[in-house]
């Protein structure tokens, strides 16, 4: 097996940092070792068969997004990343390993749903891969199958209290649910916004004639994402079940998550770039039209953009420093404007939810340490190590030890990466929810399982580098 | 330079474990390997002076103290444990640094306070040690050395809400002194009880008669921890000052610091064994004594011990599980009941304040693990990882990874530890506030600065192989 | 018409006390005078038709039981008292107002509910009453009808997150009927518990062989509660429309509507003789079978008693106090042990839900100012004057002054009642929830709209007594 | 006795309105009648010396200022309204009671204090008057001289936690006054704001040359507040005293008082209108000055005014809606500018602290109802009832009822009041800070204990018309 050594780096941890050289045998970390990779009398750089010169530059474990959305099927279309398009702008990004979403839909088998996925992905993927299983409709047989993903490598699930008629789950499926999550170890994840109240709010607007993409965020009221949120906080103090909420944007959400906290649940939550950097005034943007013209669709997600001036961006970032939220993920779900996010050019309910981000999220969250929201070592913990604690993957996956997997990104502060439309990233998409966003620094080489995919603005990378990744329960319960 | 390696053993981290040797050159760690120590085809452990087999054991950065009180004068007395005993005790049981408190008092220069603790430490400690700085009376003198403190390696200070008329500040004297600390980063450490409405109390106490050892409880009202700790809070807020409260015992103490915290302040807390542990009810103890015998004399601390009936231990470790307390120091300043304790045996207000715990702190903490309290990764956490990032040490300290100081514990899960009173500490005490403790683990292998100073319950180490350690600003303030 | 003076008693309202006597022309207060009852040289005594001797009694206005439900149809069977039998309890207890719950079901016409409960209590009361209305099934028909119930002095509606398939409204139709709600001033009341939640929870309960009443209370654990409480308060937050939590138990509920209150939001709470003085732990009874016996059905409700080591009963006492709860109810709905909560033996799900307190809830709530839980002010408060302004009766009902309607109770705080089940009630139930409960009071004479009806353990009145009271807005919105 | 008779007119109380006449025969309501005076047939209207015609108005109880501080000695002057002028004035604006402050220094004895008080006020007031006592030197001699201020009708006392020197207690002091308060009822009256850290700011500011008015607002800042609020709730706590805290002007001490009333305990809360109406932004003023100009002094009082960016005043408005506040009284310090505020010249901690306000209390209080921010009942409940219940009047003063003294206030809501500067007030000040403020109504007639002194904009009452009241302990309490 090939070696490589990385040399003459700073190494970033979770919990701090410092001068190391890394050794690299076949796909796994051996050794890490002080500056200058002289051990014992014994020069290493002349034994390998690679040295990466990491001088001036941060070594960091490989970034998890672990919320992401491949070829999903969603208002009558699909997302527009392929698991090969995804994995690969992923990797340019200095993402290594990414947990989607396998779907089962009302009236599916849960294997069959699995199984599906795993079709999707196999010999596609150029990074590690893991499955969530979302569970669409819960009922006695998904119910019972439930256990059995553990023995799958998949150790979590996704309930929908939003999408009546499509993902949602009610109060009664989600106890059940959440019973067997609490039984189990399996972690209950949870798209809280209350669907049934805000497609009445939506349907109201529509009917008024408020049909543009401005109106999906006013229709997701913040009340709504944090009555969904304390709801599920309640379900999960009832029953026992440990709770990760998704792609939470409200403050008071995040006000709701702390109470949990404080109160000693498990109770977790991610945020996702868009609700650090983007809000609904900029949805709104500089057009002539009163309620913002169809290119705020670009930016149509849910949970929605919020609204700067009720300060919830301002609070994501604090809630990040003060770990009421955990992890940054990108909840990644791309369509093109073209036949896609124009589907909903009469009524904003037919856009397809999502914005593509996988590439982008380890640059943007770097420039938090630039601007000084986040410290360096945080930014590592947001984007890697705890995903992969939370996710049931530490070990292999998050950190740099030997015995993990050689997943390692270096990372250039004193780079530069301009993120724009035409031609300048590798997602799948006619567009870009990130135009114009400059970042203080750069991906220069990305490592997988000990082979150099990216380097030098190079992709070295070959479709099916990736591996399904079998994920344990759950590390990092309070 | 001799060199060591440590094989076979579970390297535990504040965020994960692994399979992992170390091989250490000097006083420093100089490699994390994968097991076999067989790097690039080479045998390592062929090559190395010492082999340390820790196969089936835990392989953790040292312990580190950050709240000592060697040889402290307090109430007529000093705290029995000169630095020589009290490092070795704390060695004994697996930590290897500890910060202790120079002390400046009203009249005196700052200067001077820590010239007179380098002279009792210097060449008498077993382990690695730095100072914080008590000052004792603010005035133009004292706040125009403080900034001074930081080039000494001392890079926090202490200030007592307490003791009027011994160490205790006014309300304006601590504006003062945070307006300090937030120009500097001089982490402001505090005190935080009522002193004067406390003195009230206790007077009031003793003139009805009762004065044995409980009413030292009874005096020290929970309300009056909250209020001053909800004061300090109010003060930092003002101020900008990164706060961090020493011995926090009230459960709604650490409720007002969770509240500082989820509002994005720089508040931190630690809690001590004793508030996890021990409680007023024990304290009044099985006796024919309506208010208790002398015997709770042992337990006669500040913060005191409180009522369990309240739920204050239960939340102790619930605030360590959820972060809202980050780390867990002893406050060790022992007495002996002869000649010390037995001062007070009139009036509880004579007896001097403290418990003697240095040396069982890390055993007390991983019986928390035992019994399902923590992780294992919280326990590093707590006891050596934070301690190191909070006080300006990561890197040298609280990590076990290439360039750092070879403070390294071989901790084995299925050792046992009795703690009890007759000739089975190492403290110099007549009697322990821990008798009939049993953990569920042991010290095996103490290493400091890569010697080996306690071994298969030997001690190894000599005077003096501690040195003094110059300390950084805080690396972990929010 | 008839006069009638109450003469030496003292006056009390809900901001204090007074010695006044009272003048009655017909059936109207027309004066308030000062003791003597001379007049610029007239003594009134002589003038009028009656008089009623108060002398060291209080001269209260008459109760007001703003939830009642005679004849409610419930569980295959129907609440045990008739308009006739319940108003008439009523009135023995003092209370001289009640307000009833017209239901509209699923399918049904507003008008036409609203139109039967006219038929069932024209003509047969022995006291005012007014309607609240049920909307059973939110949809098109039922929405437009709701604003035309103001015009027939039905200014509150109420809905439920409990019973699916019953009265359960979905949050879709809960946002629907609070928008309603927002826009006219009609006052939302809510029966807060998540019942799809519940209602698995007591199948399992059942499927486990637990089918004894105890278990209703398991079932209905107070997280539900608490999170319809919360979902509540954020759909009004959202709607804006004014909010009445019916039946509040939990001391976890009312935290949320003291949050909400604090806030800014027109959130309201009442709660009942039953969560103040009842407990599940009583209701487990003491009895050899090990989950308590079928006596325990006699307090079966919804919400259910709860937990006394949890520390509800103690809370609801201080919400009163506090104003976090505003009014005192009684719920009542009774049912007899024969034939009605028999129906349950085999299965708790199938026991009626409901208690009988129409009669004592006067006699039970003063008892808590005699154990000093409440002041004799707050008492008239929350029995008489809150429910009048909440509920736009104010000025004609819940006030002692002139223009308002004669309903006055004369009650000796130097009396005694004693509560129990042969014979010593006037409820048409074959047992009683609060047998042997001692009251150190009673209830003397009660006045209703100017008529005697219950005078020295006497019934004086005639069926047919009690007219509809046409309900104005609530006038009690923060 | 003389007679009179208002008829015609709305007569609010806190709790509701009704039509209905008042009979007063000499200092006393004798009756509260149907509208029309006829009673039994005999018409009053005939028969009484005086009618008032009250058509289209409110009559309301006569308002209670309980804060007020006339002649007070303070920074070398003496406030500006002596007890004749300033109870005057008070009379115009339709308040018809004041408390005000009698003063106990350090070394003084209480009763001293209290008979100078006496002498000030006795023959002079136009209106009744109490006292509360100042204890501005909290000693053995001064704790054992309190209980025997309740058998002299002060059943109130205050404590400084600000103005170390002068009127300052520490916590010492405090807790002990508080015991007595405890054990006695008197209530605890609590200037919150730390001192010790105000004046250090205050000093730190001059010494930069910021020596404006508008500093005063930046050295007082809310977090010293909120923070001497939360201290005096915990003191209370401990101690069981009830609390009241006056002039209450930050948002976060009303979170503060709002927190400890939801656990239960006797805390109370005034605001005053400065700060419901005016901010430190208006005080800055529209200058070419950077820091304003002198003009400013006119609003330096203390608490200081407080900034509108940061909601101070709206969460005020707010508060006195949900009752985490209870009253509003003036805080009525008159200083002129010229001789008084102008000894703050080159010093804004020259200068005197006080607003004069009792003129305009009534006045501004009801713009609050015509701007939608209270309901009438509340106005009336804010001004008069509480202040009566709170400081043990009611039954005497805050209510019309039968039995009370004939304080009665005719107010026209068709009327017209404009506030300003010259000859347009009435109290002894060369200036107004109200100046320009416009009032949608106007006090018509003021009667005091039966004597009509104001009526139709002629002052008609005498120097001595009022008397000292003497108050028993507060009705209030939860």
């Amino acid at each position: 097996m090939a070696t490589t050594l990385i040399k003459g780096g700073t190494v970033v941890s979770a919990t701090g940092r410092g001068e190391a050289d890394v050794l690299i045998d076949g796909e796994t970390i051996v050794a890490v070792l002080a500056p200058g990779s002289e051990l014992l009398g014994t020069d290493l750089t002349a034994s390998v068969d690679t040295v990466v010169d990491a001088t001036g530059k941060y070594v960091i474990p490989g970034g998890i997004d672990a919320h992401t959305h491949m070829q999903l099927p969603f208002g009558g279309t699909s997302a527009s990343d392929t698991f090969e398009t995804g994995t690969r702008a992923a990797a340019w990004g200095g993402t290594t390993t990414i947990v989607d979403f396998a779907v089962q839909k009302y009236g599916e088998r849960v294997e069959d749903g699995l199984a599906h996925w795993h079709e999707l992905a196999a010999g596609n993927c150029a990074i590690d891969y893991g499955f969530h299983q979302i569970i669409g409709g819960v009922d006695e047989d998904s119910l019972a199958a439930m256990p059995r993903l553990i023995d799958e490598g998949v150790s979590s699930f996704k309930l929908f209290m939003a999408y009546p008629g499509v993902f949602y789950s009610d109060d009664a499926q989600i106890l059940k649910a959440m019973q067997i999550s609490a039984e189990t170890g399996l972690l209950t994840m949870m798209h809280a916004e209350n669907g049934p109240a805000i497609d009445v709010l939506a349907e109201q607007l529509v009917a008024k004639g408020n049909t543009s993409p401005y109106f999906h965020g006013k229709a997701r009221a913040w009340q709504m994402e944090e009555e969904a949120t304390h709801r599920a906080i309640m379900l999960s103090n009832l029953t026992g079940a440990p709770l990760y909420v998704v792609h939470v944007s409200a403050k008071q959400a995040v006000e709701q998550l702390a109470w949990a906290r404080d109160n000693g649940q498990n109770v977790f939550g991610e945020t996702c770039p868009q609700y650090l950097y983007l809000s609904l005034e900029e949805q709104l943007g500089a057009t002539s039209e009163e309620w913002g013209d169809f290119e705020g669709a670009k930016w149509v997600c849910s949970t929605p953009l919020r609204s700067r001036a009720e300060g919830h961006q301002d609070h994501m970032w604090q809630a990040l420093r003060t770990n009421d939220l955990q992890m940054v993920s990108t909840d990644h779900c791309p369509f093109c404007m073209k036949d896609q996010k124009e589907l909903g050019l009469a009524d904003f309910r037919a856009i397809p939810n999502g914005i593509g981000s996988v590439e982008h999220r380890m640059n943007l969250m770097y420039q938090g340490v630039v601007t000084g929201e986040l410290s360096l070592e945080r930014f590592v913990e947001l984007t890697s190590t705890t995903p992969a604690r939370m996710f049931g993957m530490y070990g292999k996956k998050g950190v740099i030890q030997p015995g993990a997997d050689a997943d390692i990104v270096v990372y250039d502060p004193n780079g530069h990466t301009s993120i724009g439309y035409e031609k300048t990233h590798h997602m799948n998409m006619d567009h870009s929810a990130w135009e114009g966003y400059e970042i203080d620094g750069h991906v220069d080489t990305v490592i997988a399982r000990g082979k150099i995919i990216v380097d030098d603005d190079q992709y070295l990378g070959s479709k099916g580098d990736g591996k399904y990744l079998k994920r344990g329960l759950s590390q990092y319960l309070l």
